[in-house]
Formats: C-alpha cells, sequence, structure tokens
C-alpha cells in the first residue's frame, strides 16, 4: 500500500453553494466525498482538514500552519503530500514549503480547482485524480498539478483570466 | 404531439458558476441543455429567452413583460405554458398572471430551483421534469410546481429558511 | 404528508452492470439510492422490494404477486401506487390491475426505463420523478407514465424499435 | 504543447448499453466525448480509433495492428502513446509491445476500465485521466495504468474477482 498525505485548507475546490444565500462559499469540507468516487486500491489515504477558506484570505499565519502540517506529516509517517489549496495563492504557499523543506525525499504537491467540485464543468476531480497519480511518481520537489500539467512551484503562475496555471 | 410553451426568465435555476469573479450569476441560458437530456418524444417545446434575472432584481415592468408574453402565446397557440424562475418572487409574477388571465383553457406552470442546474444536490431538472407533466395533466389555472408539490399559486409562499414552498 | 406506495419488482431501470460477468442484471435493488437524489419534502414514500426481474422472465404467478401487493397496500394505508417494472411486459400487468381492481380510488402508474438507472442516457430518474407527479394529481385509474406521456394502461404498447411506448 | 497519442481499441471502458438488446456491446466509440469532459489547454491529443473489440476477441492479427499503429506514431511524430484496451488481454498485448519495441524514446501506456464510461461507478475517467498523465511524467516503457497504480507491464497481471491489477 502507498500511503499519500492529503492536507485539505478550502479553495473554490470545496465551496458549496448555500441555498440561503445564494453565494458559494467555504462551509464543509466535501474532499472526502470526492475520494470516495476514486478506486484506490494500493493507496492508504488520510486526510487532515486544516483550514477551509478561499486562498485570498490566507494569512501568512495560515501558510505556516501549511508548512508545520507538512513537516509534520514528512516527520512521523514520511511519505507523499498532497495539499488541496485556493487557485489565487497555492504558488505563495508553495513557493514558502520550497524554501523550507530542505532535502526533500517525496514530492509535495498542490492542487485545487477553477469551478468547485460537483458543479458542471468542474476540473476538480480531474485535478484530484492527477495529483494522487503525480504523488506516487514524480521525483521529490513542491509541484503545482492541474489540467493534465506538471509545474515545479518556482516556475508556475496563475493566469486569472485563462483560468489555469501557466509557465512563468 | 403537446405543444409546451416555455418562458424562461432567469433565476436561481439558470444561474452558472464564474470561474473570473468566483460568484454564480445570471449570465447565458442553459436550460435547453437541460431539456435535452429528458426524453421528450411526444412534446414539442418552444423556449421563449425573455429575461435572465434574479428575481429579486425583477422589477413590475419585468413581470408585465411576462404577463404579455404568456397572453401572446396563449393567443398565437394556444397550449400550457411552463415559466423558469427566481424562487423569491415567484409568487408575485405567478399573483399577476392569476389576476389578469380570465378565462383560462390551460394551466400555466410557474417553477424554478434552490440549486442552480447542474450543481450537484440541484432540484432544477427534477423540478423541469414535474412541470413539463404538471403541464400536460393539470386542469387550466396558475401554479407552483416543485419538489413534487403542486400548488395553486394563491396558496402558496416560500420558507427561505426550509428552501422550499409551503402552503399558506 | 402524502402517501405513496412505491412497488418495485425488477426490469431495466434497476439493471445493474456486473464487472465479473459484463452484463447488465437485475442483482440489487437500487431505486431507493435515486429516491434519495430527489426533493420530496411532503411525500411519505414507502417501497416494497417485490421482485427482481427482468420482465420477459415473469410468469403470471409474478403478475398475480404484484396485484395481490396492490390490493393489500390499498387496503391498508389507501393511497396512489407507483410500480418499477420492466417495460416488456407493464402493459400486461397492467391490464391483469385494470381488470381485478374495480372501484379504485387511487392512481396505479406503472413506470420503468430504456436504460438502466445511473448509466448515461438514462431515462430512470426522469421517469421516477414524473410518475411520483403523476400519482398526487391523475384521476383514479392504471397508467404508464414515462417520457412526459401519460397512457390509460389499455391504451398503450411498447414499440421496441423506438424504444419507447406509443399510443394503440 | 505536449503531444498525446491515444490509439482506442475497445474494450470495456467503449462499451455502450443498447436498448434494442439490452446488453452492453462495442459499437461506437466514445471516448473522445469523454476527453473533452477534462481540461486538457496544454496538450495536443490525436485519437486513433483502431479497433472497437473485446478484448477476449482480439486475435494475434489485431494485436499487430495494434503494434503496427504504435509504431507508425512513434516514427511520423514521436510523442507519448495511451493505448485504451480490454482488460482481459492488456497485458498480452503489452508484453508484444514491450518485446518488438526496442530503445523507446518515450512511455506506452495501456488503459481500460472495469465499468464503461458514464455508468455509475465506473472507473474509465479516472483510467483515463491517469493515463493522460502518467504519458507526460514517466519513464520510456511499457506501462498499465489504473486505479491510481502504475504497473510495468511484464509485472503485472489481472485479478477477475478483485476486478482489478495486480502485482506478479
Amino acid at each position: 500500500m502507498q500511503r499519500i498525505h492529503v492536507i485539505a485548507t478550502g479553495g473554490t475546490i470545496e465551496k458549496v453553494y448555500s441555498e440561503q444565500t445564494g453565494n458559494v462559499q467555504n462551509l464543509d469540507s466535501k474532499i472526502d466525498r470526492y475520494f470516495r468516487m476514486l478506486r484506490l486500491p494500493d493507496a492508504a489515504i488520510s486526510v487532515t482538514h486544516l483550514l477551509n477558506k478561499d486562498s485570498l484570505e490566507m494569512t501568512e499565519a495560515d501558510r505556516e500552519r501549511v508548512l508545520a502540517a507538512v513537516r509534520e506529516k514528512l516527520a512521523q509517517d514520511p511519505a507523499p503530500v498532497v495539499i488541496t489549496h485556493g487557485t489565487d495563492t497555492m504558488v505563495d504557499t508553495g513557493l514558502l514549503l520550497q524554501r523550507n523543506l530542505a532535502g526533500l525525499q517525496y514530492p509535495i504537491v498542490l492542487t485545487g480547482a477553477m469551478t468547485p467540485l460537483g458543479f458542471e464543468g468542474s476540473d476538480g476531480l480531474q485535478n484530484l485524480t492527477e495529483s494522487l497519480l503525480a504523488a506516487r511518481v514524480l521525483a521529490p520537489g513542491v509541484y503545482v498539478v492541474m489540467h493534465n500539467q506538471v509545474f515545479p512551484v518556482d516556475r508556475v503562475r496563475k493566469d486569472r483570466e485563462l483560468a489555469r496555471f501557466v509557465w512563468k
């Protein structure tokens, strides 16, 4: 069995539609429900629900919490890590991890979505699927994985108009 | 073939998620795409895209346009009418129709959704399906049809907390 | 609350794909799972899993069991009845019910599907949705309800080539 | 843009339900429709519909056609190759490719599904998603990629009872 740590921090991928307000918000985590739609017979996935925030609202303290959580997982039970994260500041968090995690033995994969899981046209399940595979096969390092692309975190930026990540 | 007129006015049922703004909005009509998911071998459905508004933003002039559109359909090609509409003021529009359409020969069915078509847990396709059947079998009159319920328009109100219509 | 009895007898609507055999078969009932996708706040639905057969394999004894089950429901707790049934002999069962149930106080609605629930392009959830609404609003009698059509059972036949019911 | 060749040969992943026969069969190709559900902004995918067979019915001549098609793609426009294939003889075809393609410069990824694309619980879209990512990141070689697992083709066998591939 391949152990994979998942750290959920919120972002669009986990947003839900509120019938009372008519808005999409980070209220409940829904990623576990979508993992159950995947067949993962040889993966032991443990999900840590660390935060549930739009990444534009994440503070430096929040990013430090992500770093601390990754450090803890790598120390206690060394294995690849997938982090679900809002796309707007995903690269900022990834660069913090890259600067502070020397000598990585496993890949750290950041992913998210442009449209929430379960909304028509969502890219969320595609990105989760890709990230879980990437976590198994990539070399150690910090990456953004979405839309059939794998970017080292220091080579990528979000293009808001195109609603995707591009090389920088 | 059973002719059924559909008049689309917007509301939650037609809202789409914008990847650029992160909000749900009435931008494009999507109801035709969902009609194509239904099997309607004996129904001739003609959709009129009259408005695309959140019903809280509908003015009295908008409601008069709905009334005029219904009148025109009933005059030119008498047949049942289904109106998709935001739920917040659906009853207001329905009461206007009821007051102004004497001697109806066909049912007028108002419907909508609490969660947009195509979002997980949406009630939109259920309500469309029910309304198209109700349009065939109900007696002449003005109704709200949603969630397996049929309400004469003067007997119904929206309960926002419950996110559904209830008898009044 | 509107009580609605559902009697499940199998048929295509409940077929599942077997990964071991590569065939579709009547193995487990799945209609309860699909009812949970509908919003039915004012309906008290009780499902009786009577049979799980392809309707081409139903015997006269099976049809008598359906009749007995309907009689029992109508006697114990009078309310509309929806019967899910294979389409090939749905009309036969319906005619048996019509001949044997004099003085009906409620509608008996037979429905099914051309493609199993949950398979792409399935008409199953549409037909369930329509039948639950029809059960509330139709006059007493025995009907086939599918594809936005309501047929008195003595006026309908299946057209296999068209994969739907037509007037006879 | 990353060029990826896809060669479709049929198998469960492409099976469709026939309303006339009530069976699942390899009739039309449907994988293109499912590719359109994925976001692939940086991938240039060309699909070759070579065969549409249950892999239990594939002959040695069919396997030679697959080999010839892969050779042609690699010669004309060198790039990774994804082959969709029935699972029962996927390993046989993969071993033929491995024996006959010396000095590979790109990965060849075989994938398929236990339940057809678009049927509830299908693993098809997951496997396509994984295979397209694997095609970008794996070292040259011949692999089976399914269910979040990557197997070199000479290390894998199908377990029919478990409905998945396992190490051998």
